[in-house]
């Protein structure tokens, strides 16, 4: 396979993929905590944890009211008619069923307040040493009985081809709105693997997204490389009732199962970025992808959307 | 959607299935654990727990010697062109991988001799109440990255509507040849599922099991059905190393979901039935499945094998 990009352009990319025709497993040159303990909520041995692992999991941040009324926000969004046919939500191939909407910090008031609330933005501002803005975000809707798999990606990786994204100075804050067990299809990660960056084979063709949201089929780390990290940094899936909160590096790994039982799965997914890590053009010499999928209009600081 | 069988049959059938348009849940008309303390190696404590939950697992019944060579003769099986061109060979239909072989005790004098295992076969005919013959046997596949869910299912559904099995009088008996983690799509089940009978929706076609092996569409249960079951009984997962084996009754719901780490699923699948219930006419009104599926022809007992 030809490279898409200049080699020039290849050369200075630090995190090249979808540009080679054979995979490649490289070290990270980004920092992972940024930091400090005087910084934030978090103590050294927590942040020293994030910087192992890559992820941090909290049972509970949130007042019962407060999640209460998320829930009762994302099941009336869920059976909006008018939420379904707008561009930012994502429908199942087959069974029409709403499976996410992108830009809900954007969208809904409620979710303007909880992407800024303070007990996620001031961890996620410490993590990333300074101030953060809104990347993404997005409620995820995963049906009982045919609840699909999400296979193994880093974020990072679409984000920095797809979106330009240069480095890696980003987190992702999942917040459960159903409890979340081992059965349900919970998120995988693969602790420490956001050492790794793994270089993709494929080319990203225009509009990709439009596909990729539904299945993804570019970015997919190969099993060679999936088999090694697990094999070093093994598997975990952090359960626990609404309202728990998982933080994770934009590149640790992660996929989750199917979900064939009755209890659904739904989460707030948000993904701040450092006002320091603005993203530049995607490195796949295309047109960057829409922006409520990846924000480059505006970099309001999160802590100021309240 | 008229009744497949005459009124009279349904009426004499005590688990029907498949012959109404609206599912139904009944109550089980058959004991679950026929043997007492005194019959075998299973304590009176052990036999009320399995008469509660349809269940029973162990992590170790096995010398380590005995699982080497099992684990060996299963690879060597699977790499096998002959064996994938057999009628008892299924394959993935998009991948052609092998996913099961069915009637290993017949065609493969090691897994004869496992099934006539006596730390297998004295729990099941205590469990059972006497004599035991083996209805069905196989081995399972289920790669790393690709392994494929099956959906909620009773198995005794299947063998009485296809396979004519009277009673509720049938222990299948799962032994794992690879670690089973909460990851890798473990078998799930509905402990206490084993005292409902789920009456399925749906006709059974002429030669139904060819595609029912890949994919089940009939003996489905309803959703409405499931979601009552896991309410009232919960969900397990039982999970452990090499060797670990549950033993579960022929009606105790359950499933599993897909398999994307790197880490493959296989075991050995040995299904008893009690000399006394050995099978009559199908109840769907069809002829009967393969031997290979649901023996008919011969009945010796498991404890003969050796």
């Amino acid at each position: 396979m030809d490279n898409v990009l200049e080699d020039s352009a290849v050369k200075s990319d630090r995190y090249p993929s979808r540009c080679f025709d054979k995979p490649d497993v490289r070290p990270r040159l980004d920092p992972v905590a940024y930091g400090q303990a005087a910084d934030g909520p978090l103590d050294q041995i927590t942040l020293d944890q994030y910087e192992e692992s890559g992820l941090l999991h909290f049972e509970s941040l949130f007042a019962p009211s407060e999640l209460d009324s998320w829930m009762n926000e994302i099941s009336r969004l869920r059976a909006s008619d008018d939420v379904k046919s707008t561009p930012e939500a994502i429908v199942e191939a087959q069974s029409r069923e709403l499976r996410s909407i992108f830009a809900v910090h954007r969208s809904n008031e409620l979710m303007r307040r909880l992407a800024a609330h303070p007990a996620i933005v001031d961890i996620v501002e410490q993590l990333l040493g300074g101030s953060v803005y809104i990347h993404q975000s997005r409620i995820n809707y995963k049906s009982g009985f045919r609840g699909k798999e999400f296979y193994w990606h880093s974020d990072f990786e679409t984000w920095h081809v797809e979106d330009g994204l240069p480095g890696m100075r980003t987190v992702s804050c999942s917040i459960s709105l159903t409890p979340n067990t081992p059965h349900n299809g919970p998120l995988m990660l693969i602790p420490g693997s956001h050492h790794r960056f793994v270089s993709c084979v494929g080319q990203t063709p225009d509009n990709h997204y439009k596909h990729s949201l539904r299945r993804q089929q570019l970015g997919v780390p190969d099993e060679q490389s999936l088999t090694k990290l697990v094999n070093e940094f093994g598997l975990v899936a952090p359960t626990g009732p609404v309202g728990s909160v998982t933080f994770f590096d934009c590149n640790t790994m992660h996929g989750s199962s199917s979900n064939i039982t009755p209890l659904p799965r739904s989460n707030i997914f948000i993904v701040y970025n450092s006002v320091d890590n603005k993203p530049v053009e995607p490195f796949c010499g295309l047109g960057p992808r829409p922006n409520f999928l990846a924000e480059r209009a505006s970099f309001t600081p999160a802590s100021k959307l309240i």
